[in-house]
């Protein structure tokens, strides 16, 4: 494990130390990795527009639409010859349920057809789908299947912090080995996806109780502080718009976060410098990277006329989806 | 001046009040007219690259470009005939100094033909011209001037904050009306932009000490927190696209800012359910009234489930240049 070594070995207890050769690099390389479906080379001009109810809510890409034709009743595929190019839902699946009803109909088959690899993570979770975050949902998705489609999720995630000798110190966790994305990596100390029916607020309680045994009583002083948005293009094809809502919560010197459900395996408190230098490392969750990223910003660890790519780091966090 | 009857009337003494109507609206459209550049009507598409020694570093408009064909010896444009349509400072011009003193020869003569009215507000302060920020600048050029080449320009803002019987309020100016731009205006306590040769930090310390009488020792205590960016096209074709480096400062409870160089008119400490209502509204210059904004957000005045727009207003502010 090279990897842990190299950043488990470094960290000094200094208040500010140089960041090691390239962080700059490797962090904008992280930011454009992370923003990859709108930079060159991307499938993003492939991708045919999912719409629903007349409105754009994803990004189909071609292998998905081409399976999707499988099942007319429910999808319809236009692939540019008589109409525009794009991938609509019945229009005759009027209302929420009946649309949830069929595309998870639809999801199920695929799934037992082993069409897509990211189907064997299913979660048995809904994710609302709607055109922005602000809109009523118009039906709701297995969460597993939304790289199909292209759709935004959203999610919570919590930056806890506390001070050991007066120097700001983070906690980050160390997610398990049996979770089904990202086993083993940096994680922040609670994060979780919005599901269907919780609001952020509720996402957050919910995760800090269960994966770090956080009490709602102290969950309910953390400050919500914005958010990051990134689109990625997956490995496998898949589209990942995402957009996390960001909350900092101080955290009483004496408290020590425990294991809950088990998705973590271990709970760090690191120096900032220790930190700073796991970002953009492939041992750090990428999105959690880009939220322990935001947090070094907005508290001024980092400094504009110190890091040469400040203005373009800050402008890489916040992607429009 | 019903707008400042409107605001100065409105402000309760209550920790959070309810937005007036519309607020989430106005801010969005704010937002938008501040993106207007990559909106629907906008010019760019009709503008053409600027490029210098190889690198594009601002969009010129038609009207511009026309203009700038009658100094062959600087500008070499390009319509799309045989090249493709750009607009090229001679590659003759080889060093800063070179190129810093012939396009302020080309300037200077376009002021003096009144050719273009942005012109008027002629400041004789140069600003860095470069295709990042991070990058070494390539020429200076008169600041009035950059709107004619959508070349970016880099500012610092101030985020004066207080607190009054355990509320967080905010330090506000309002522009002398004798300013070139947004006479009348509220504006944030300090703000300028970064003429070249100086720093963020240094800038931040010269308009502090300038326009409100802040010392040096006390801006020392700013914090960085990170950008705002836009691209907004003016009402007589100018682009600006611009990044500002926003700072916060919490200023100690009997400190009273004062007039300076004349550029404030007054200073005013308003609670932020009246700073939030003055977001959006046309008494505040827009770009200010964006840093507001973004304060708001950082410091959790505006919540992820209660206001609508939340995701959107917090990616409207963070725009790529």
């Amino acid at each position: 494990m090279a990897q842990r070594d190299w950043l488990e070995g470094g960290g000094s207890r200094g208040r500010v130390v140089m960041a090691a050769p390239g962080w700059s690099e490797r962090v904008r390389e992280l930011l454009t990795r992370m923003n990859s479906f709108h930079g060159a080379g991307s499938s993003k001009a492939l991708c045919l527009p999912f719409m629903v109810a007349g409105q754009q809510v994803g990004h189909v890409p071609q292998a998905v639409a081409r399976c999707l034709c499988q099942y007319p009743a429910v999808f319809s595929v236009s692939q540019g010859d008589e109409a525009p190019a794009r991938v609509e839902l019945s229009l005759q699946l009027a209302s929420y349920e009946q649309r949830t009803s069929a595309v998870q109909g639809v999801l199920r088959d695929l799934r037992a057809q082993q069409a897509f690899p990211c189907l064997k993570e299913w979660r048995e979770e809904l994710y609302n789908v709607m055109p922005y975050f602000c809109d009523p949902p118009l039906f709701s998705m297995e969460r597993a299947a939304t790289p199909l489609f292209g759709v935004k999720c959203y999610g919570a995630h919590l930056n806890g912090y506390t001070w050991r000798n007066g120097q700001m110190h983070m906690w980050l966790a160390r997610r398990a080995l049996n979770k089904p994305t990202y086993p083993g990596l940096l994680d922040n100390l609670a994060a979780g996806g919005i599901a269907s029916g919780l609001s952020v607020r509720e996402t957050l309680v919910k995760e800090c109780q269960e994966e770090a045994c956080i009490p709602a009583s102290l969950t309910a002083l953390a400050k919500a502080v914005g958010t990051i948005s990134y689109t990625y293009e997956g490995a496998r094809g898949g589209i990942y718009p995402e957009c996390q809502f960001v909350f900092d919560l101080e955290l009483p010197e004496d408290f020590v976060p425990q294991v809950g459900d088990g998705e973590v395996q271990e709970f760090y408190l690191w120096p900032l410098d220790k930190v700073k230098e796991a970002i953009g490392s492939p041992d750090f969750k990428p999105n959690c990277s880009m939220v322990a990223l935001d947090f070094l910003f907005r508290h001024s660890y980092i400094l504009p006329d110190e890091e040469r790519y400040y203005a373009e780091l800050v402008e890489g966090l916040h992607r429009p989806l």
